[in-house]
């Protein structure tokens, strides 16, 4: 398997874990959303995220949705597995394990008790001397981690480590980072720049510089197409899109909230089988469900509208 | 002056407060403004809120803030203050004064050390007994205070507390919210809901049961169209405006730099001579006014395509 | 093995994990470790605990550990095992693997998203539902966790499920707590009441009502001596010890830096081998070394003094 | 008024402020505690602390407060004010109005929405504008304020601001940040560290090169005991004064609950007439009270022991 670069582009699409309306995996739905993602257009996928239910799953089960996923994958595009774990014993550990199965990299999110830039950067560098020569991506969500990355620590991390080779970026507000890491001379090496929050800056977020997008959303088309339409030159065109779905894009944002929502739409869209989450984790209500429906009624009028 | 009551209902604007270059009070712009938000359908207002810049004034300023808004209100909608503080006699003092003025209530957001259930409760007495008959709006927003009231607490308040008028609603997700204030029996007493996050959630909160916004954005007609179309039972043609504002709805809703976009905006629209944030509090850079600017053309030019 | 109990009291150490200099487990000395702990007086173990270094284990020695503990124990004590995680799935699989091993009960912190009373109350209803009739530990430690329990929430568990049968009492300030569970009538079922924050406040927690202790300190003898002296009448004669000890206990209770002066202190014992923390983790300093040495110098001359 | 230097050393008290039983202010007690704190050897005073009841008063009470301090105090010992606020204009108000009033400096806290290093140093390069010329004491205090300042954003405040005369530390763990600060070549001029926690670290905070103490403790001779003991070569006999009351410092540092006990203290010792906190703040309890009855019973005793 190549591994995770520099060059990573396009839309890595964060995956839902499907469970079967019992809890269990849901390893048929599990295939069906994969090659769902990759006919829509990604360029890569990201399994084990931070959020989403990955850590819900016990190590065996996380287990077999990585080797399934990568089964289903085949090699058509790079797949990067999040190991952030409180140890970095466990951290080698899960990162060895996936990098044998075929994962392109992995990502890693700071824990919770990192403070100062001193203590980011640190972290890095021993997390880096576990993992060896796997490329890693470096995540920065400092609403879920509670750790806040400087744009000085961030260009250490660049300069000092090669192995990190992409940033998926979630900070909010993010735009003046991303310029700031895509200024002339900010650092010697420039790194990929995925970002998050649902693609609901996406627009601005390719403008300021980045490469694309690592996130979810229930019509990740939109995602790629206005990552397609930027790189085009056709940045209005890709706006018009993004406008469309906007609606139900900010509904999905909603901390928490917003994975039933993203359930409920693929298994709308016959993608995952059933909208189960795994407990501890709210469904959703039938208030919600309508309030769905509708937007995506109306987001169907104006896609055709706008052609 | 009439009190606030739970009658309220329709937007009350969260004011800015217009400085000059230097950092001085800039209350030609304050009066200018006054007349705008008036204009623009506003139903109450509410100045000193948490968020903003309120913080940043002295009290001698707070009080020639509040008295030139009143002022120059003249009684003709509601004039909500915000006094929250970390001891009950500020809260007392503060609240005596602005009702002498001619506040129509007061705003009380929980102190960040609250943590249990009880804690909340018993803190919302206590500031009750402390400010007498005066009419309060109960500020629920987790993500800025840090202090999350679950249905119950909310409802003990509405059941102990009769100064209790109005809730701030600005829980994040917080549709569920609404819904279970306003099932049937939910509670004995029917208080105003007035929604915040810069009016992000307007048009489901409404179906869900508020009675407005209590929030602030640089185009608060369109908080006024989406609040009159639903209650004239037209919500289809209210989403359809608030559509065409949300991208830069969305853009001005960034934690921080969100105010700086906000008031951006009043200043090209000639509502406030200068944008200037006293400081701490970044100004707006170039690639964020270019990037305002396309929003607000494309706003625009899709507000006119709608009629 | 025999299930804990409501009886439990005395000391359930929270054990360390010892590690070689190469941050391999050391088994050798954990055996070691586990006899010097019941030497001492423990009337239990605990193990994998949340804080600790447990988290820095990976899946397969975490099982390795635990079961090491269980095969020197040999059912003299009871031991309880740390089975908190982000998931139920995890936590349903981990209880299960160590009550097959032996394990007398499990211990469950609640995940840091929980902030109501009604969400800490559920959390717990549906662990308790996954890990069936395996009693368990409610562990309280808001400054680790950030979750606060009221005592309502507290008396809610007690009476809504029959497995939770010790508190592991770590609130600080906590003494009110400890009283207002004890009060006649407050709950209908007495539970085991064991404290945490290295001990120091054990001689006030066990006179307000609790039955031991559920912590660490280099010298866990000091805990045994002021529990067994409270049961004994003598409660005096138990707080002259502590007060003997109560310097260094004072010093091997700051965050973070306190793991690395435990070993330090149990290894100058000979109790383990090496004073080595997994990464990341900082060593003890050559000047903390000499303060504790200095400490430990003079708390041997006043436990001479006082017989 | 001689201002506050990098020389400032010994003990200065965190001043209690005094209530009448209805919540007034006892500007009786305030005199007599004025006198008590300076007959047992402070070398300073710092009034409106961060914690405390400091916020509880409204501005006007605060200036009250303030001024009959410096009466009393008439020069004899350097009177440090806390200015901290949410805005510049506020602490640039503050600052001036009790410079003019008499004060010998000032004391900054971070605000809490400060994260990066950068933020922090940017922070108190504007506030040092705000204030001019004036002394200021830089807090370090992360329980309280949840901001971080690593050993270089310290050095760098000390080396871009004269005016930061003198650290007031308490952080917790700490003492390898003392060390840092004072190791050769680590700034290029030395400022005052005072030590804060009660003291409950302040044998080994002298022992890394603080000058002193801030903080309080109901009985402050205890700090000046030590910091003399220290300075005369004999830190062993300033131990041994520590020691006796360290059973009631571990006590009274409880965070909230301690309050409580030291006004209950220094009420007791005849130092205030009332233990009264204002609201919102809880009163000792029954239970609490003979706990500290107790433990000063046990202090009086020990410290007779060691004569």
């Amino acid at each position: 398997m190549t591994h995770l670069t520099e060059d990573a582009h396009g839309v890595y699409v964060i995956a839902v874990t499907p469970f079967l309306p019992d809890g269990g995996l849901d390893l048929e739905s599990t295939d069906r959303m994969v090659d769902f993602y990759l006919e829509t257009g990604a360029t890569g996928l990201t399994v084990l995220g931070m959020m989403g239910e990955a850590p819900k799953l016990t190590i065996e089960e996380s287990r077999i949705v990585v080797r399934r996923i990568l089964a289903r994958v085949a090699g058509r595009v790079p797949v990067v597995v999040g190991v952030s774990a409180p140890g970095l014993a466990q951290i080698q550990a899960l990162s060895t394990a996936v990098m044998d199965d075929g994962a392109a990299g992995v990502m890693i999110a700071p824990p919770g008790n990192l403070h100062t830039d001193d203590q980011i950067v640190s972290y890095y560098h021993q997390a880096a001397h576990f993992i060896g020569d796997t490329p890693f991506v470096l995540q920065d969500f400092p609403l879920a981690t509670g750790v806040h990355m400087s744009v000085p620590v961030i260009k250490r991390i660049i300069e000092d480590l090669p192995g990190c080779v992409c940033l998926k970026h979630e900070d909010w507000p993010g735009l003046e980072k991303i310029s700031a890491l895509r200024a002339e001379g900010a650092v010697s090496r420039r790194i990929s720049v995925l970002c998050g929050n649902g693609g609901l800056f996406l627009p601005e977020e390719m403008a300021r510089g980045a490469d694309g997008a690592m996130t979810g959303f229930g019509y990740p088309e939109m995602m790629v197409d206005v990552v397609r339409h930027h790189r085009a030159g056709t940045p209005d065109r890709g706006q018009d899109i993004f406008d469309a779905y906007l609606p139900l894009a900010r509904y999905e944002l909603q901390p928490g909230a917003g994975l039933a929502v993203r359930k409920y739409v693929l298994a709308k869209r016959g993608v995952i089988a059933h909208a189960t989450l795994r407990r501890p984790g709210a469904a959703i209500t039938d208030a919600a469900r309508a309030e769905v429906d509708r937007l995506i009624e109306r987001q169907e009028k104006r896609l055709k509208e706008i052609g």
